[in-house]
C-alpha cells in the first residue's frame, strides 16, 4: 500500500468526528492504513496540532465501533495528525498546506501521494479544487485523488457544471465521489453474492422474480439541515445517489470476477436502461409526500413546515415512492418500487426481492401461502433472509412461512466510511459513484424534479410515525403487490378525513 | 375422525413403551385421537388392565416428549386402556379378544373400526393376519387396517411370500407399512417445501444440482439385537427401506397440491427409474464394511465381531455407501451418495443437496469457493441450511461461506410416531410404504445381498469412531466430490498400516 498523505478538508466538522477519524482508527487497529501514513487536517478553527489530536481522541472515544483503550497504540495513531489553519478561498493558506505537506513527507521519507478529502459543503468544491491545482499541491510526483461526499449537483445541469470544474485540475479515475450507501457491507456483498453463487445467480431473472422493493426509511426529521434539506428534499437527498446506486447494485449481471471497470460498465447500463419517465408520466409512477405532526415510539413529534426554518407553505417532499422499470433481457417486466422517507415508522434500510407466486390450485388452502421472499437487511441490522412456504402435513390447509436467515454480528460490521476510505487509499474505484452514473441519474430525476417544481404532481401528508401515505401502498397495490414487512399500524393514524388524500395546503 | 378401536400386539413390548403410547399421549393432548378411542393391548404376560394402564402411564413419564403432569387428563387418557392375555398361536385367544372388542364397543358405542398395530415380530405377522381374519375381527361391519413395523421381507423373495400371505385378509388399502423414517418432520416436508416454494422447484433439477448425498450414521453398535443383525446388516436394516424411502421422497416431483395416490405412484416412478445394478458391478458402485474397535466419544469400544453374540466369522456389514444414478429427466446425470452406518462418529441424519459450482475463473483467489448446498438436518436436530458464498470485499481474494439457516425448537417436533399413527388413524397412506415401493427396493437391492453373499464385493474394516472406510471416500473421490460436513478426525485412526484396505480376514 503507496505511503499516503491524507489531506482533510473540514477537519473539525460533524462528519469527520463521527465518520473519518473512527474509521481511520478502525483500519488502523485493522492494519489496514499504509505502513506510512500522514493526516492533515485543515479548517478555520485555530487549533494547534495537540488540540487536534485531543479532539480526534474524543471524538473516537465517542464514535467508534472499537473501544480506544490501548494507549500506546492509539499515541502512534494521533502521532500521525497535524492540523493547519485554512481558509478556503485564502491562495496563501494552501501555500503554507505545500509547505507543511512536503515538510511531512520528507521527515516520513516518503513519495508525494495525497488524498484530498474535502468534508465541506459543496458550494467549496470548485474553489479548492482549483487552489489545489493552482498551489502546486496536485503537480507532484506522486499520486493525486479528490474524495468528495455527496450532494454533486442541484440537478443535471448543476451537476454537469460541477463536474466540468473538477475536470480541469482532476481526471475521472482521480476523483472518488463517496456514495456512503456503497460503502455499507451488505451493499458490497450484493454482487458478490450473485456472481459467486449459482443458486441465486439462477434466480436472477424476471422469469422467477415478481417484483423488487428497496426500502430507506429514517425516524429522523430534517433536524439541524432544515435550510439546506428544505431545498433538496427526499428526491435529491436520497433517492438520486442512494437509492439508484442501491438499484444498480442489486441489478447488475456480471461476469465471474469482474474488474471495477466491468461493474462502472454494468452499472451504466442499468442506468441506460432504465425506462425514462417523461414529465407528464411522474405523477402515475412517482409519489411523493411530507410529513405532518404524529408519533415516533410512543413520542410525538411536529409536522415538516412546523420544523424551525421550514416555512409554512413549503411543498417540500420528505418521501417519495417510485416505480420503475429496467428494459433489458433480465429484469424487463419486474416492477422496481423504491421508497424513502423521513420521520417514518421504523429506521430500516433493505431490499426484498418478491419471486413469482407457486401455482395455486383451486382449493381454498392454497390462499395461505405467501411468495418465497429474498431480503437483504442493509442496516441497522445486516442480514440475508428466504421466506419459503412450509406446511406441517397434519394441518393439511395451512402453509406456514419459515424464514432461513443469517445475520452478523454487528460489532464485526465496518462501517461503511472504513470500506471506502480504504479503497480509496487503495485507488480503488468499484464502490464509488462514476460521473457516467451521477449523469445519468441526474437525468432520470430531471423530469421528476420538474414535475415537482411544477406541481404536476400532489403533494401528500403522512403522519410521522408511518409507512408514508397511503398512496405509497395504492401504487403497489394497483400491480397487486404490497410493501413487505410494515408493521400493523399501532394506532390509527391520526389524519382527519380525507387529509391525507388532498394536496398540499397551497395547492 | 371415525370412532376407533387400536388393537396393539406386543403391548408389553419395548417399542410399544418408547413409542407408541408416548406418540398416543402425545396425540391425546394435541385432541388429534378419535373422540371415541379404545385401546386393547395384547401380550403373552399376565397382566391386569391397572397394571397395564400404570406400565403406560410409567412409560410415559420415561419417554413422552411432554411431561405428563395434569392427573385428570392423564386419568381420561389411561381409561381407554384394556389388556388382554393373548399368545399369538391360540386361535381362543383371538376369540375372547373378539368379544372384548365388541364389549367395548359396545360400552362406547361405536361402530367397528378396528386398527390392528402389529409391534411384534415379522415371523408373527402372517399367523396374526390370518387369525384376524378367521376369528371374525377384520370382518364387522367398519373399517380394518393392519399396521405393520419392518422388516418387510429379508429379500425379494421373503417379501413377496410375506405380501401374499398378508394379502389373503387384508388389501393393499388397508395395510399401513410403517417406515418411520418417513414419519420424521423435516422427510415429510421435503415435497412440501420442493412444491410450494418456487425458488427450491426452479433448482431441483440436474441442470443446478452436481449430486445429493444421504446420510444416517449411527454411533450406537449392534445393541442386544445381535442375533438379528447379524443376519440382515445394514443393507437390510437401513439402506432397503429407510435410505430408498428418503430417496423416493427427495426425488419426485410433484404437481401441486398433490393427492396421496400421485405421491405413490410418483414414488413408485423414481423406484422404476433407478438404474439397476447388476451383481459384476455391485463392487464399483457399493462399499460395504464392518466396524471394528474404537473410540467413540473419548470412550473405547469394541469391534463388531467382538460383541456378544457376533462370531469372529462374521461377514455382516454394519456400514454400506452407494452411488446410485435415477435416469429421468430431472436427474439424469446426478449422482446419489447414500450411507449408513453403525458406531460412526456422530449420529446424524441429513441429506445435503449440492449445487452445480460457480464458473471459476482462471485466478487462483477463485479455489476459495465452496459449492452453494441445501441441507435439510432430520435428525437428531431439524433444519434447513442454504450455504452461499460471500466474502469481504477487502480481502478480495478469499471467499468465505455463510449459512443461512432454520432450526426448530425441538419440543416443538412432533416425534415420528405420533405422525404415523395419526395417519394411520386417519386412513391417509401418504407416509407408509405402498407394497410397489417395497417390492421394487428389494428388487434393487437383491442383485447387492447376492454380491454380498458371494463375496464379489470386499468388506472393509472401520474403526469405531470414524466415518467409515476410506473406500467411502474414494467412491465420491472418483466422481471429483467428498463427503460433506466429515467432521476432521480428532486422533489418528488406529489401525495398523494397509489394514482399513484388506479384506476380512475370512477373506
Amino acid at each position: 500500500m503507496d505511503p499516503t498523505t491524507f489531506v482533510l478538508f473540514g477537519a473539525t466538522g460533524d462528519l469527520a468526528k463521527r465518520k473519518i477519524y473512527p474509521a481511520l482508527y478502525n483500519l488502523f487497529v485493522d492494519q489496514k492504513l499504509p505502513e506510512s501514513f500522514s493526516l492533515i487536517g485543515l479548517g478555520r478553527r485555530e487549533w494547534t496540532d495537540e488540540s487536534f489530536q485531543a479532539n480526534v481522541e474524543q471524538s473516537l472515544r465517542m464514535f467508534s465501533r472499537r473501544e480506544p483503550d490501548d494507549s500506546a497504540s492509539m499515541q502512534k495513531f494521533l502521532s500521525a495528525f497535524r492540523y493547519s489553519v485554512l481558509d478556503i478561498g485564502r491562495k496563501e493558506d494552501y501555500q503554507k498546506l505545500l509547505q507543511l505537506v512536503e515538510q511531512r513527507e520528507e521527515e516520513l521519507r516518503i513519495s508525494p501521494n495525497r488524498l484530498f478529502y474535502l468534508s465541506v459543503g459543496p458550494e467549496f468544491f470548485e474553489t479548492i479544487a482549483a487552489n489545489i491545482g493552482e498551489s502546486g499541491l496536485g503537480s507532484a510526483d506522486g499520486w493525486k485523488r479528490l474524495v468528495i461526499e455527496k450532494p454533486f449537483g442541484h440537478d443535471l445541469q448543476s451537476a454537469r457544471d460541477l463536474n466540468q470544474k473538477l475536470s480541469k485540475d482532476f481526471t475521472e479515475e482521480e476523483i472518488f465521489r463517496i456514495d456512503h450507501y456503497l460503502g455499507k457491507p451488505m451493499v458490497q456483498k450484493l454482487e458478490i453474492l450473485q456472481q459467486s453463487n449459482p443458486v441465486i445467480h439462477a434466480l436472477w431473472t424476471n422469469r422467477y422474480i415478481a417484483n423488487v422493493q428497496i426500502t430507506a426509511n429514517e425516524t429522523v426529521g430534517v433536524e439541524e439541515r432544515a435550510g439546506y434539506y428544505d431545498h433538496v428534499g427526499a428526491v435529491r437527498d436520497m433517492f438520486q445517489n442512494h437509492m439508484l446506486q442501491l438499484l444498480m447494485m442489486l441489478t447488475i449481471h456480471l461476469p465471474n470476477n469482474s474488474s471495477s471497470e466491468r461493474v462502472r460498465f454494468k452499472k451504466k447500463k442499468v442506468m441506460e436502461d432504465l425506462e425514462p419517465i417523461e414529465k407528464q408520466n411522474v405523477a402515475a409512477n412517482i409519489i411523493r409526500a411530507q410529513y405532518k405532526a404524529g408519533t415516533i415510539q410512543g413520542k410525538p413529534v411536529i409536522g415538516y413546515t412546523s420544523e424551525p426554518g421550514i416555512a409554512d407553505s413549503s411543498m417540500n417532499d420528505t418521501f417519495i415512492a417510485a416505480r420503475l422499470q429496467i428494459d433489458d433481457f433480465f429484469w424487463r417486466g419486474v416492477p422496481f418500487y423504491i421508497r424513502t422517507g423521513k420521520r417514518m415508522k421504523e429506521k430500516s434500510t433493505r431490499i426484498v426481492i418478491e419471486f413469482k407466486e407457486p401455482l395455486k390450485s383451486s382449493q381454498a388452502d392454497e390462499d395461505s401461502k405467501v411468495p418465497n421472499l429474498l431480503v437483504f437487511e442493509i442496516s441497522p441490522n445486516e442480514g440475508i433472509t428466504l421466506q419459503l412456504n412450509t406446511r406441517d402435513p397434519h394441518h393439511k390447509g395451512e402453509f406456514t412461512p419459515i424464514n432461513i436467515d443469517f445475520h452478523t454480528s454487528r460489532d464485526d460490521v465496518p462501517e461503511a466510511y472504513e470500506n471506502l476510505i480504504f479503497d480509496a487509499l487503495h485507488g480503488d474505484p468499484t464502490f464509488f459513484a462514476h460521473w457516467d452514473e451521477v449523469e445519468l441519474s441526474w437525468k432520470w430525476v430531471q423530469p421528476v424534479l420538474e414535475a415537482f417544481e411544477e406541481n404536476l404532481v400532489p403533494l401528500h401528508l403522512y403522519a410521522a410515525g408511518t409507512y408514508g401515505p397511503a398512496e405509497s401502498d395504492a401504487l403497489l397495490a394497483e400491480d397487486g403487490y404490497h410493501w413487505w414487512f410494515d408493521a400493523k399500524p399501532e394506532q390509527e393514524i391520526e389524519l382527519k378525513e380525507g387529509e391525507q388524500y388532498v394536496y398540499h395546503k397551497n395547492n
